[in-house]
């Protein structure tokens, strides 16, 4: 299955919905000049897609594997590893003071997109270092950082985010992890850790030196729920005060997930403290873990909606290869019957052009929501909370507007899409887990109806909606679309019940994505008559006329579903609906 | 993961949809009285249930496996197929000359929906058996017929076709595998075949005595295309007049494909006359094989669009008893803290209601077209040509519903869901196949706007809608969209050109589909206070109400595509897809 870096389209996203000229126009961001720019995209574009893309099917035959407390990754992947390390990808947007380049979040989103869309399941290695990375870089003290950080921002050390215990999922308030503060000896002040988290995506491999895990845990006499939680650092080895590596710490990978899709990513069940001994730090205040823990999620959010345009990118290249090679009938009605590409046939058109327009909408939703993220933290508080309306919005629909389109991928390949060998399928499996993780897609809409609409009273999202409507004159189902969604927005925060609400989140979600989506890709059309995009242009209007004509009419038809109500959800006592 | 057969729905739509008492007042169906018919609904649910579905998880674990030419099938399927075929489950719509049972198809899909939600794998051998079955009842000669039908009624022997070659997937005419006349000797007056067909479903198996295959294949001489191919009988073991077996033919399955799902079911490379010794029948005229498969294949259309039917259902059972089970978070906005079963939150029921309208919807689409077949079999050629349109909306519709509903069901379950030991994901590998295999959807939606949009000039379509239209008093959404599908109907059939009908065809069969749909979950709603079904009164109202307020508006929002037309699809010539 081949694969080529959309960099083209990653550069134009990255210009016209990110808008990194601006950015670089910053002290903070000044680095990121367009020749930097244009090395990087073109630069992680061929290493992820000669370097990660050939392990992405053998990837998945082979699994994670637990081997005696070891987790064994599937062949090449260390080697690959160090490599991506080596050249010094994974410190793009790292902080200076720790070995980090200091670039954009945009950048750093553009290195993910492209090693998730060569191989998911290896992406989510860096993914979750990242996480970790600026979980600390906010809220460790500045010994942690010096001790931590330079090689997490390297990645010759990785990262984990441990939240999820059994009786736990969406409700970290349920947790149940312990942590007793060392009142003397050689850890005095330290934490001794015990329980057990599970779903710990590449929570033990040995692809790096060392894993730093993100534990939330309860001190004793916390508050119950969610305000009685704390934050602790939890190193497979320990690290002297000099950097060097000491003894394992008393933490372990007991047993790894069969799961459906993303086989070479070890799921871990981690038990922390088995025989008693193993050791953590607190990380910020105590009880505020979940307030840390929300630093990084809004980033991951948005990586994860990403993995929407990666399985979107991976499956449309891979049904066009096929549908421009495989020769199937003759042309409905055409005198000539001789047999043609399949791509000539109309719904195979259909079916690719909707997998392109889906894929690059998600795109410029993706970077238009990763450049609010840097508007922000320049300081642009009217950026910054635009971002966080985007990021629901980049996370549900993205991931679902994935599994769409690897869906969609299958169906172009027919019975040979429904064949493993063919590398479809894997993506449709890989592409299912986005809308689970990182907070449901049903958790994302119900961010977006409740926190995020009220946002300045409901401001930003009606701004942002004018916007859309202001900017996309002579769209009229564009503008129709995003004033639909204005007024929803209106009658969900001033009329509607909190179960209303909830009711119509998602398809409602559903429909703001596609507004905002909609506008980013005009805006590309805006800007691509500029001389380093003019040989997207001919295809870029022909997809954007295809998201407008029929994507965006089809968010319109959810109107009903997002202002339907709770109430006839309720008719039927749970009982009800089992046979 | 258990499951209950839905034996009162199944029996509502038998008899509000398919209106089993009218089949059951005419001479040929007058078996099918109540009694009868509920006996036949129970006794299979109870049967699929607490024989298939045990086997179901341990099928696709286990998978079929090619073992030196012998395909080997996962434990207990063999006793359990002895045990299918001893209770006379699979004669139930057999003709009664051949031991038959002669019971309407509707019976026989019933049957059908119940093992498939058991097992949908194991359901595809007796699947295609009918299939085979029906193309020698309705081409086969008198002596073919008493040699070959009593034991493929029965089930003794099961039944393949084999049309796909490597070359030649969805266009047969591009078929290559051949037929010689044998002119004397022993087979004087047989066929010598030659050729590799893949994708053939239970191809080999050890479960039944002998398989009858029903081999396309090319006679010297014959013309070029579809115009020249033929259909043979094939016997795995060659069968003496008398009707014992004698030995092998030269036939032989080389290799079992590696699927995304449906592992329990052999999907075989089959090579014929390898060694130049393989024997068949001609069955019906030369030249003619093709037009003697489409008699099989719409019923095996409708069965395939049940298995969406059946998705759906497995899949919204098991989420339920998850949601129910599943405690997590409180109410949103309850002063009450105290966690709750997640069916309880806004979302899960909005996920939860979503996946039984779309089921229950399917279901009754299917008895529906179940019963408009009977009919035409009863000589009613109204309701023939009635079914005809019917066929390719519950294949396409259904099936694309089925792979919703089951991804809608990993999403209730969350994290779970990606799980493989949770079995949701099964049922989203499983039910990916049926949009593609019995024509994909997009030959279905071809059909839909060439073919069978031509009936009697369009009157059939339009009388359809108009029915609808007619029916659905008081529901407006449900008028307004069966009004607009007799529009695009019209506008298609008169005005548009092939390509652009092609280019609307999967969203208008789509809005097609769901406006009968909701039209019959109407007439079930009507049906429903009969004593027989009081009980199930109050859900379906709720289901019917989130079917129409709904599911029937996102249709309605298909429109813009239905009618975008093809222009905008060709704007790209075939490398501008690439990157």
């Amino acid at each position: 299955m081949n694969y080529t870096p959309a960099t083209a389209d990653q550069l134009l996203a990255i210009h016209a919905n990110a808008d990194i000229a601006g950015l670089a126009a910053s002290e903070r961001f000044a680095a990121a000049e367009p020749d930097m720019v244009e090395a990087i995209v073109e630069g992680i574009g061929q290493f992820a897609s000669g370097e990660w893309a050939p392990l992405n099917r053998s990837g998945d035959e082979a699994g994670a594997i637990l081997d005696n407390g070891t987790v064994r990754s599937p062949e090449g992947f260390a080697e690959a590893y160090r490599h991506y390390v080596e050249q010094g990808w994974n410190a793009i947007a790292g902080p200076t003071a720790f070995g980090g380049q200091g670039l954009p979040f945009t950048l750093a989103c553009n290195v993910l997109e492209n090693l998730g869309t060569a191989n998911m399941a290896f992406s989510l290695l860096p993914m979750l270092s990242v996480g970790a990375t600026e979980a600390l870089e906010h809220h460790g003290s500045e010994a942690q950082k010096a001790k931590y950080l330079p090689k997490l921002v390297s990645g010759e050390w990785s990262g984990t985010m441990n939240l999820t215990e059994p009786q736990a999922g969406s409700d970290l308030g349920a947790l149940r992890a312990t942590a007793t503060p060392i009142e003397e000896g050689e850890h005095a002040g330290k934490y001794r850790i015990a329980g057990q988290k599970i779903f710990i995506t590449w929570g033990e491999h040995e692809l790096a030196e060392n894993i730093i895990h993100l534990v939330l845990a309860r001190l004793p006499d916390a508050p119950e729920g969610s305000r009685g939680i704390s934050l602790f650092l939890v190193p497979k080895y320990h690290v002297a005060d000099d950097g060097t590596l000491g003894a394992r710490n008393d933490l372990r990978c007991v047993s790894l997930e069969h799961k459906l899709g993303i086989h070479a990513s070890p799921t871990c069940v981690m038990s922390y403290g088995d025989e008693g001994g193993c050791i953590g730090e607190l990380v910020g205040a105590e009880n505020r873990g979940l307030m840390a823990m929300f630093t990084m999620m809004n980033n991951a959010r948005i990586n994860v909606g990403s993995q929407g345009v990666q399985m979107g990118e991976r499956a449309t290249q891979a049904a066009v290869a096929y549908a421009r090679d495989r020769v199937q009938s003759a042309r409905a009605g055409s005198g000539d019957k001789t047999p043609v590409a399949i791509i000539e046939h109309p719904d195979v058109r259909r079916m690719l052009m909707r997998m392109k327009a889906l894929t690059e909408g998600m795109r410029a939703l993706l970077y238009h929501t990763a450049g609010q993220v840097d508007r922000g933290t320049l300081g642009d508080e009217a950026a910054q909370r635009r971002a966080e309306i985007l990021v629901p919005l980049i996370k549900a629909w993205g991931t679902d507007a994935g599994v769409e389109v690897a869906s969609l991928g299958i169906q172009v390949h027919g019975g040979m899409g429904f064949i493993e060998e063919t590398g479809a399928a894997q993506l449709y499996r890989d592409a299912r887990i986005a809308p689970i993780y990182e907070g449901t897609n049903g958790i994302q809409a119900a961010d977006l109806v409740t926190r995020k609409l009220g946002l300045e009273n409901g401001a930003v999202f009606a701004g942002l909606m004018d916007d859309i409507a202001r900017d996309a004159g002579g769209e009229d189902g564009l503008v129709q679309l995003a004033t639909t969604c204005r007024a929803i927005g209106e009658w969900m925060r001033d009329e509607a019940s909190l179960d209303d609400r909830l009711a119509g989140s998602v398809p409602f979600c559903t429909m703001s994505a596609v507004a905002v989506a909609g506008w980013q890709l005009m805006r590309q059309l805006r800007t691509i008559d500029d001389g380093d995009f003019a040989g997207l242009a001919d295809a870029k209007k022909a997809t954007v006329r295809f998201f407008l004509d029929r994507i965006v009419p089809e968010a319109a038809g959810l109107r009903a579903s997002a202002t339907a109500g709770a109430e006839s959800l309720y008719v039927l006592d749970s009982a009800q609906f089992a046979r």
